[in-house]
């Protein structure tokens, strides 16, 4: 892959069984979904099986749509679960490789900063989150199923927090700002 | 990759930084290490090139030595230290994809029966583990770094569980002998 959609965003919700993805683009001033949808792994193969389809679906994905980057949850969101974290440590490392390959940046956002920058609290329930998702995307209902939803969450956090100015920009700006006020 | 060298084992000690390899196969009647080594990741680097790094060091080792079968360390070994898990998780699941691209069985290991069919002890301290590998390929100093002992101790427990007899063939026999002695 040699050219990428500038400001084309792939959130990617990583699981065994269901992998979320979404890319988002900003046209025409208005923040839409260009795709969105799962790759199922298939709960009832092997999970070398279900690595190579999660690989080949994310590679497709990019192939496709060639995004300039890949957001997917942080590393050490689920240490609570380690069953649940081990594995989707599988699945994020066939799905980070895929990027490699294609040459995309990925970048990890908490599940807390998600909730965050979507909601303004960082322990939002699941409601408050589809409702984020549906009030910036004009959806009447949440996209389904719910690994849909997260990895749209996933990908406008990255939108977003690339429109944000730094924490330095702002330290910077508002030491102007008081310099202009002094 | 279409043919595989029958009772060939690659036994694999993964890790982000350094993943081991150890390729061993029973030649004349005698168990041989054919070929055992390192794959660096590259601690400077960033998570996705260490992915693709090892992805690639892995898909060249099939390529050249065909195994028959892939033996890795079990899933859950390290729940005790999640980053670690997590992190293995990661390059577990690019070596994963190898081994199914390549077409090749990968069979999983728990630490302690790696231990337990060396020494009979599945708790045995590192440096009897070394002098089990040491007295299995007539070694002088255990192989180094210990990443490649790990892989080559990973690789000799599929080697031994397969010459084991099953337990279900063990307690059909063992039925056996008691009806003829009974």
């Amino acid at each position: 892959m040699t050219s990428f959609a500038p400001g084309r965003v792939l959130g990617i919700d990583p699981g065994l069984n269901i992998t979320g993805y979404g890319v988002i683009e900003r046209i025409g001033g208005k923040l839409q979904i260009v795709e969105a949808g799962v790759i199922r792994g298939g709960d009832r193969t092997s999970l070398t099986k279900r690595l190579a389809g999660i690989y080949h679906g994310i590679c497709e994905v990019l192939t496709q749509f060639q995004p300039q980057t890949v957001a997917l949850e942080e590393l050490y969101s689920h240490y609570e679960r380690p069953r649940t974290s081990i594995l989707m440590g599988h699945a994020r490392g066939v799905i980070c490789l895929a990027a490699e390959q294609a040459g995309v940046t990925v970048t990890a956002y908490a599940a807390t900063k998600v909730k965050k920058l979507l909601t303004g609290n960082g322990r939002a329930p699941k409601m408050q989150m589809q409702q984020a998702i549906c009030r910036e995307f004009g959806l009447v209902t949440p996209p389904e199923p719910p690994d849909v939803a997260d990895a749209l969450a996933i990908a406008l956090s990255h939108h977003f927090s690339q429109q944000l100015p730094t924490l330095r920009e702002l330290t910077q700006s508002d030491r102007a700002n008081h310099r202009l006020r002094s």
